[in-house]
């Protein structure tokens, strides 16, 4: 492709997840010019704010005169009200701090922050699976489970700016406890450390079973993600475990299909790598709860944009809200 | 109140149920000017859309030059490309029927049709408990459990008009078979009929309890609205029942809060004028299960306008969208 980048605005999206930076310099067509990673465990809100700022210079460096904006993706929920960060589990304190504010001052241009989701949500809707849809759910299943709505071709945030905390839908009213206090959430099932954990039971459970094929990692323990490949290498026991996973994700997608009638939902994150093997089960227990005709217009399909899609869709919110 | 009606128009507002239809000609504030109800059980299309003409020209009669738009709300789903009725399990098959350009052929009005659970809502918006909110869910337990879901002021329909479907939201993955194919759905346990069947089971299985207090019906089958004017009268099994109802539909509720963030919920219908007695179970299991953020800003309330909300709405909607 020979497109001429020199002439148009340019944008940067950072995405902060639990353990890592990732940013980019964005064209204001959801293509990557640029980009880079840092690994941030366990810094503080100070030492992020600091390492976010880094990676803005360090990505300004060769276009600074043609990026405009910056959008910030958090694995947090946004205030609308405040513009502050309210609730991030699994990272730093984030309260006392204005992210955009500081990040904005620093560099001299406009910053808008949102939840990861939303951004990932948004980035599939103008540059990967949904492109030209009004009405689609994204759901991402990594660390935790995200969410983003797209309602009329917007992100739809809700009356304080959380919507979308699907993973919190109670699956199973006398399954196990979550982290938020709720009983039987799809987290406590489909999340990552929770595919881990149910996999690890089962292999404890029934002995015989093993993740024979399973090219397990030798320097760390596995994850979702390693489960995820297994399982498109052909190994049976990661393949049920995907299937399971697929199921149970899928009686909360009914759920979604009945109260929204969204005409497309995108599934994303590290687990889906597992392709047709987690996206069968899934379409078949949507279909086997949804209302058949809101589930006959809705499309159910695997993200286009990968593990990029949280930093282009952090970009391409820089692009169309700040000011 | 001296408002004087004769300067404004005015709106026929018709609301169709499984066995009535009610009509009003309403106010552009939501007032009911005049009423009429009529019996309508187990009529072809072609007779409920007569009863639906006389009823109009009978509205019609003191204020003809006045009433400048109809709105018709059916119990069943709208397809909103085809503006045709596409799902009404409990009425005449409609599918052949171009309702509203019948009734807009007959009477010379422009006329509006919607799903009576968004009716309701929008009534609610306009003129009754949700009055000047912008992210509203509106849930009305009857024969069956229909919703309406107002988004930024507006009703949302969803990508072909199916969107609130809430009585199939899955609340017991091993539950009972449900009409629509699910199993385990809410509205197997919170519609109507559903709970005169779990108390009708519950005083089977324990002899010693009854509805001894209750002041039962001896011409017909006692009903869920029965129940909850028991429960109200001081009846402890049926405040049995009301409580253990709004446990489940709290259980609903919650995934409500989580996906969407609305700032308020109300819920209408025969079975809450339990008042309290349903309210205070549904909004104890909503907080034990929703995401505390998202509850905390999230309002649970009775709907103010009771059985009118319906024809109101309607009349609003034809109001609103007329043209």
């Amino acid at each position: 492709m020979t497109t001429d980048h020199n002439k148009e605005n340019l944008y940067i999206g950072i995405d902060l997840s639990s353990n890592a930076l990732r940013g980019a310099v964005v064209s204001s067509r959801g293509e990557i010019i640029q980009d880079l990673r840092a690994d941030t465990e366990q810094e503080s809100a100070q030492d992020l704010l600091a390492r976010i700022i880094e990676a803005v210079r360090s990505l300004r460096a060769e276009a600074a005169d043609r990026v405009v904006a910056i959008g910030i993706g958090i694995p947090g929920l946004v205030n609308r009200a405040t513009n502050r960060i309210e609730v991030m589990p699994n990272l730093a304190d984030f309260s006392d701090l204005d992210l955009a504010g500081e990040v904005s001052r620093e560099t001299g241009l406009p910053v808008v922050i949102d939840n990861n989701a939303n951004a990932a949500a948004y980035a599939e809707l103008q540059a990967g699976a949904a492109r030209g849809r009004r009405d689609v759910f994204f759901v991402t299943l990594g660390a935790g489970i995200g969410a983003g709505l797209i309602i009329n071709g917007q992100i739809y945030r809700g009356a304080t700016g959380f919507a979308g905390e699907f993973g919190h839908v109670t699956i199973d009213p006398e399954g196990i406890e979550c982290a938020c206090g709720n009983i039987g959430c799809l987290e406590t099932i489909a999340s990552g450390p929770n595919i881990v954990r149910r996999t690890r039971e089962r292999l404890y459970r029934d002995r015989t079973s093993s993740l024979s094929r399973l090219s397990m990692p030798r320097d760390r323990e596995f994850t979702a993600e390693d489960i995820a490949h297994a399982a498109r290498d052909g190994d049976e026991m990661a393949q049920l475990m995907m299937e399971r996973t697929g199921m149970f994700l899928g009686i909360a997608l009914a759920a979604v299909i009945n109260l929204l009638n969204v005409e497309m939902i995108v599934l994303g994150g590290g687990v889906v790598e597992a392709g047709d093997l987690i996206l069968k089960p899934t379409i078949k227990e949507t279909r086997r709860r949804a209302f058949p005709p809101s589930f006959a217009s809705c499309e159910i399909v695997i993200a286009e944009l990968g593990p990029s899609a949280g930093m282009i869709g952090s970009a391409l919110l820089a692009r169309d809200q700040a000011g």
